[in-house]
């Protein structure tokens, strides 16, 4: 076992990471209360798997209760959280109560959601069990619902007392949920490690084989990025918001198709790529870095071609509602060179719409 | 003008109280990036009286919008938290606009919840018009939304930028309002400052019939004290509990008979009277103290009788869901003597009901 930390003084937190992780009732128990109430968050589709596994691990620590939710990104809503607090209320739950997110980003994300405004902020631990959760979305505090208007518009800044990642849950995981994952991955070479990049360009056979060891790997270096840059700007004032690569095309992507049509790896993936086309638009970056951004993310099977039945005129409108606007400007991140991404807010309109027009294809 | 600081390192703000500061555009923009966006939340009671003053105080910053939200109680709820957001997304806000409220608790809760969660987090500042909302619910950074199953039961700790107090707004205000916030005035001295409560005592006559002066010393004194305990306890781990006295029988009281029938301070006001109550059951008061709570309690106008078309046992139960119920235990607020309020969480349950069947008339 692995343990990272983060290092966010008073709301610092340790990510465990290794096989088998579920099992180790220790790991629970050193972030709970003795005696104090429990709420399992799940979904269909995980809870099969992995609650029993995780209902006895807690079990000894307290009355559990367990919610488990549909899959997909159509249940991250103000809506459903709302059904949670009723199920919470009902039991009754109380402030010291923790949360325990078991599933991938979606339940993630909503059960942080639901901690961070329950009674005004419950404990919560993530169990993330798909490689983007574990990578990403479980690491660094941002949780959150989507709106009908746009996606994770409605959330909070609220770090986890641990995060818990039990390797052994990707085997259960699809090929496509693996490459929606890996679009993450690819970001944190792409943005700001170079060496890290071409480790993952050099082994992506293995990685996309799920060889455990590459796969550990790209787990570990994965979360000490996220953790890095976390650390530096929890609430994303200034260099956090590197993060965003590939997210503003991406999260226009998703809202255009509807949420879950397109997986945000993916969508992610493609995003990365325009944010190539349009960085070599701007001089930023030569045609073969925009090919080595397309060949890594085309490798980890993420879509590369384009959307279909969607117009340039759409993604570019989607866009403006997007929290990376600030003071009326669209911020995206580009790449200054591959392995060093930037942010510029004074992208110009036309080479914009040259890159979205490339991409989307009605 | 009268400046008093809330003191919570990069949390820190002003709270500005005096006559007529709605007109003071320089404290609006002292606190308002210029250029940004700004949305006023206000509902229909407030909106014809102030709303126009405040937008002439903001013209010149930036784009306003404004929304105008029904009054009462019953607006406080995630439903209404998801209307907001819509039309904040619908303009579109960023993560710089500034969100300010303009009314009473209901306003400044949901308001504050709204800021709190929109992109997760933007600028905030109250403008609260009625008496308990300018000496409790905009002081402090509690924000939040009511539940079917219980108050206050979704939400967040979030800070204001700045509060702006204009003593002028309680002209408008009805004298059943101003006796709820006298609730919340008189706590104050109840829980930890028996020389303002001899004050209160001495100068109610003036108080209750609006006396300029008399209205700025309570608003001041009560704006420090919840200043002082705040920055002691911002998230109420400890001592901020104390600012609850009353609210545990109150938010129980509030609930039975459906929110807004009574008035939150009303609840409070007489859940102070059965604190007493209980607390002379318990032996840590005299009959006469609880006489002296009750007195006071009467002056402000506010109910002390007890509450009718309840049961006891109704109440009880409402009470296992609060925010105070810690390991299952609840947890009042009692007076070890007039003037200073202690935590007890080993209420034995016979005196308890003993207090709720003396109040309870069903």
């Amino acid at each position: 076992m692995k343990t990272l930390n983060i290092p966010l003084k008073e709301r610092s937190y340790p990510i465990y990471i290794g096989e088998g992780l579920l099992d180790k009732a220790d790991l629970f128990s050193a972030h709970i209360g003795a005696g104090q109430k429990m709420v399992v968050i799940s979904n269909e589709v995980v809870a099969p798997l992995y609650l029993e596994k995780t209902l006895a691990s807690l079990a000894g620590l307290g009355d559990v209760e367990t919610v488990v939710l549909p899959d997909g990104e159509h249940t991250k809503t103000l809506q459903t959280a709302n059904e949670v607090f009723t199920e919470m209320l009902q039991v009754p739950c109380d402030r010291k109560t923790t949360v325990i997110a078991l599933g991938g980003g979606v339940t993630g994300d909503l059960s942080g959601f639901c901690a961070a405004c329950y009674q005004r902020g419950v404990p919560f631990i993530q169990v993330p069990t798909t490689l983007l959760s574990q990578v990403d979305s479980s690491v660094g505090g941002k949780t959150g619902v989507n709106h009908a208007l746009g996606k994770n518009m409605v959330g909070a800044f609220y770090q986890p007392q641990a995060v818990i990642i039990d390797t052994a849950t990707l085997d259960s995981l699809d090929d496509r949920q693996f490459s929606a994952g890996m679009a993450e991955v690819v970001k944190y070479g792409l943005l700001g490690d170079l060496p890290f990049l071409e480790w993952i360009e050099q082994n992506i056979n293995a990685i996309m084989c799920r060889d455990k060891q590459a796969i550990a790997q790209i787990i570990e270096r994965s979360c000490q990025a996220k953790a890095d840059i976390v650390a530096k700007d929890e609430k994303e004032h200034g260099v956090r918001a590197l993060l965003n690569l590939g997210h503003t095309f991406g999260h226009a992507i998703e809202s255009a198709k509807g949420y879950g049509e397109w997986l945000h790896g993916e969508a992610v993936g493609l995003g990365m790529v325009m944010a190539a086309d349009l960085s070599r638009r701007l001089g930023y970056i030569k045609p073969e870095d925009q090919q080595r951004v397309q060949s890594i993310v085309a490798a980890a099977k993420l879509p590369v071609d384009g959307v279909q039945g969607v117009s340039a005129e759409q993604l570019r409108e989607l866009m403006a509602v997007d929290k990376k606007v600030a003071d009326g400007k669209l911020r995206f991140i580009l790449y200054k060179q591959i392995g060093q991404a930037i942010i510029v807010d004074d992208v110009p309109e036309l080479q914009l719409m040259q890159t979205l027009s490339s991409f989307a294809h009605q």
